[in-house]
């Protein structure tokens, strides 16, 4: 059952050459061959296997579509425990593993939902024919079957199964089978680094799956456990963060992608023909969610796509990511959207780890992790006084400036050390570092009412009052050098009647990857966009 | 406080031409100088009035920003009632009209969430100064205010607003002035077509605000009743689509829109330059949905954009929609999919009238609708079901063709007189008008395990048991001319081992129209996309 003969190993590459896409793609030609021939053996093996057994009808490949409607139910594998002993069960579940002892027996473990079991094919009168065994033995890893067996416990504990019990089989159908030859194997995809530096330790070289390759099988690659747990996290944050500002009264919205020009005006975007116009994918919802609030809907939120087309290599930036953005009027000061940011995370985090405990376990087996410490109250600091704190440290920054991923990473630590805390608000930036839309302070134009806020010393939301006068709007765009004209529905929208409002950007993948502590944006984003990929 | 003198009635034309848009942009640039000459006049006057006025701190213009956390609350206008008859509150709304009586009287009727509360501004000895009710009275519609005042009762019930209580003004502050002439007035764009035309039997003509119209001053036009409601029940469906697929254990996720290639091959796509590599936007999550299926996330939904090029010039399509996805996998049969839109459909709807009862009133109220049939348990029938009640009925229709917009409004009404049910799904459909990775029929390849739902006579979800076959899938795309090469990632994804499953899409937007029976999608849609349209 080891897999250290993966066929395609890879070495991990920060860009892909059109040299090495050229050979990925022969690789993925051999490979391809190979399986075909090794499907057409086990195709000629399998058909004559079944000729004059009259158990034919307990095994075999299901056809594509069935024209019946059973009412049969199928056991979830996590909850065959011993108090099932004795009883018939049916399981549907992948092929995890393979092991052929005779040709009178042979085992099959089953995995579904992250949990496994063994299922035994062993010979039995009336029951349980040679060719079943063949048949079960023929079968690939990740191939897809339907068992219907006997739950039995062993005398000694399983150590290769989540489940304690095994199934004695008495029907095996195939639904799908899988290539014999897989680019990546799970169990190989599942490895955390200190097991394959502890296996090299005494002399063993194990298969570690390098991110690019990971990335070009995702399908393979997302069925390990910690992707699994990865990606259900995600969707729980998705969920939560709609389901917590739903009822503090903010309703959701969807704004358009599309936009005529160039977006908010700065950063890169991309440019696309819509009907002879020249349009752009949306960088934020920005523009859309405040005219929202112009429009009286009085808190908004929007989860959707945004779009960057910036050529950014880093761990933490992607070309399309998943904007949780929200949007509300303010009755005096700003703080009043920091204190949404605050209630909102301290109750996320408190659902992630009240609720979510086995997904984060299972990205701990392979990604270890300390737990999040945050604050029941959130600590909010100046920017004054992060520069002050850097300053005590040793390190000068520009007092008007942005903080370097560097900088943002000490004062976290710093925080951290004082504070015991690795989320924390920083408020009053510069204002020449916002966007045009930001609010500047009341008493010190220098400043702005906006707010940035960390997880573990990087950054994770964005927020701000907005200026609402379209007089200084204007002036603002004017003097941050964007085109007026480009964005004239904007600031026209703020012409009737405008609230006080201020609001936050998050990125999706960045909260689960902050959270998780793990080391690169790609493995939060199910089919990742970066500035070299555009598939699978 | 009659509107009728709207400065900008509009001809609804079906496409906009250069020399109208040119209009438009005149009409609007003669707009904007009467705005600017107007506002410049009430400065003025304003800015005289606090002169020698001890209880000058009482009223005037706001700071854009504020320094302080005064901690103060503010009174919903909804909550408005007799009990709090002599308690002073706090409220902030719009200014919804202005009638000014006298130099010592001016009223103001302030909304806020869609409710109106009359706030009188009198002369009082050290209270209200008369410079406050000619500021008072300066205000222009739309504005928004914060007002301090005390709740009296009056004598007589109050008709012009929906709160029985009047405010007693003590201190009235403007935090954002709109321009005095705005181009749409928010109780014209709230009037019913019946109003109009009853009016009109009078002899009296009030204003009628198209469609164009509403859509160029959308921040505007969704600040009325009918408008909030709508994108409140939106918003509502869209939660709810969530939270019930989530307790049925489904995952939510986020894929790509932006992919290589052309999407799903067929309909018309939005084409891009990414970094060098022709790309276009996903026209569906068809093709990821079912790859994360592989990837072993069981169920799935996605809530997202979806990008059609199509030139459809109709009341039911838009270039950019916010497609409500799901996909499973299916143990044995179709009807398994069936089964979740059924149980889903009718928990939402339920959810809608059961609790969402003031919002689907408001939108009544303007655009009336009889309330939707469904039955606890959804009606199924087949195609061939649906072609031989067409026949009885006098329609003959090409019984491996689709059916037209027209056929299916008619079977919708013979459904309705049959059932007595406006939704119900329609399955079994012919195999040649489905999506090429759709599973032809087990036991007639002339068909497939397809279903349609119709809501009022209009499709409204499509959904299907997927080919997880490689090989078969293969076939089928290129029976259906996709270009195999622009999919290989995708067909790829079945040959690791593939789950039986299946799934559906809905339109949001669609949702929500023919739920309130509504005569265009572009009435749904917050800021919509189409051919003619990519502002504001």
């Amino acid at each position: 059952m080891s897999s250290d003969t993966n066929p395609n190993p890879q070495i991990e590459t920060p860009e892909i050459s059109k040299k090495a896409a050229k050979k990925e793609a022969a690789k993925l030609e051999k490979l391809r061959k190979k399986q075909e021939s090794a499907a057409a053996a086990a195709t000629a093996a399998t058909a004559e296997l079944s000729i004059s057994d009259p158990l034919v009808g307990n095994y075999g490949d299901l056809e594509l579509q069935s024209d019946s409607v059973t009412g049969r139910k199928w056991t979830e594998v996590k909850s065959l425990s011993p108090e099932l002993k004795d009883a018939e069960v049916l399981i549907g579940g992948r092929v995890h593993a393979v092991r052929a002892v005779s040709k009178k027996m042979g085992f099959l473990v089953v995995r579904d939902g992250g949990r496994t079991v063994q299922c035994v094919v062993t010979v039995k009168p009336d029951l349980v024919s040679e060719q079943m065994v063949r048949f079960s033995n023929s079968l690939s890893r990740e191939s897809i079957v339907d068992v219907v067996g006997v739950v039995s416990v062993p005398n000694e504990p399983l150590k290769g199964t989540t489940q304690q019990v095994e199934i004695q089989v008495r029907k095996l159908y195939c639904v799908s089978r899988a290539a014999p030859v897989l680019p990546i194997n799970i169990e190989d995809a599942a490895r955390s680094d200190i097991e394959i530096e502890e296996a090299l330790k005494e002399g063993k070289q194990l298969v570690k799956v390098l991110q690019d390759t990971r990335l070009n099988y995702r399908v393979l690659d997302i069925r390990t456990p910690a992707n699994q747990a990865i990606f259900r996290l995600q969707s729980e944050i998705n969920f939560k963060f709609m389901d917590i500002l739903r009822s503090m009264g903010f309703v959701g919205i969807h704004t358009p992608k599309l936009m005529g020009g160039t977006s908010e005006g700065g950063a890169a975007v991309f440019r696309l023909n819509y009907k002879g116009l020249p349009a752009c994918l949306a960088q934020s919802p920005q523009l859309h969610k405040q005219m929202s609030i112009s429009g009286d809907f009085m808190r908004v939120y929007e989860i959707g796509p945004v779009f960057r087309a910036e050529d950014s290599f880093t761990h933490r930036h992607l070309c399309e990511f998943t904007g949780l953005d929200a949007e509300m009027v303010i009755r005096e000061h700003y703080s009043e959207v920091m204190d949404v940011v605050d209630e909102l995370f301290v109750a996320l985090f408190d659902h992630l780890n009240e609720n979510l405990g086995e997904e984060l376990e299972a990205v701990s087996r392979q990604y270890p992790f300390s737990p999040l410490k945050y604050l029941r109250k959130t600590l909010r600091l100046t920017f004054e006084e992060g520069v002050q704190m850097l300053k005590e440290a040793g390190t000068e920054v520009d007092p008007f400036g942005d903080f370097n991923t560097e900088t943002e990473k000490k004062l976290g630590a710093l925080v951290r050390e004082k504070y015991d805390t690795d989320f924390y608000i920083l408020h009053r930036y510069p204002l020449a570092v916002r966007p045009f839309y930001t609010m500047p302070c009341h008493d010190n134009n220098n400043y702005s009412n906006s707010f940035d806020v960390f997880i573990r010393g990087e950054e994770i939301i964005s927020g701000a009052q907005r200026v609402h006068d379209p007089v200084l709007l204007e002036e603002r765009a004017k003097a941050c050098g964007i085109l007026v004209d480009t964005i004239t529905s904007y600031l026209d929208s703020f012409k009737y009647g405008a609230w006080r409002h201020g609001g936050f950007g998050v990125g999706l993948e960045r909260v689960v990857m902050l959270f998780c502590n793990l080391n690169n944006i790609r493995k939060t984003s199910l089919f990742p966009r970066d500035p070299q990929r555009l598939a699978p």
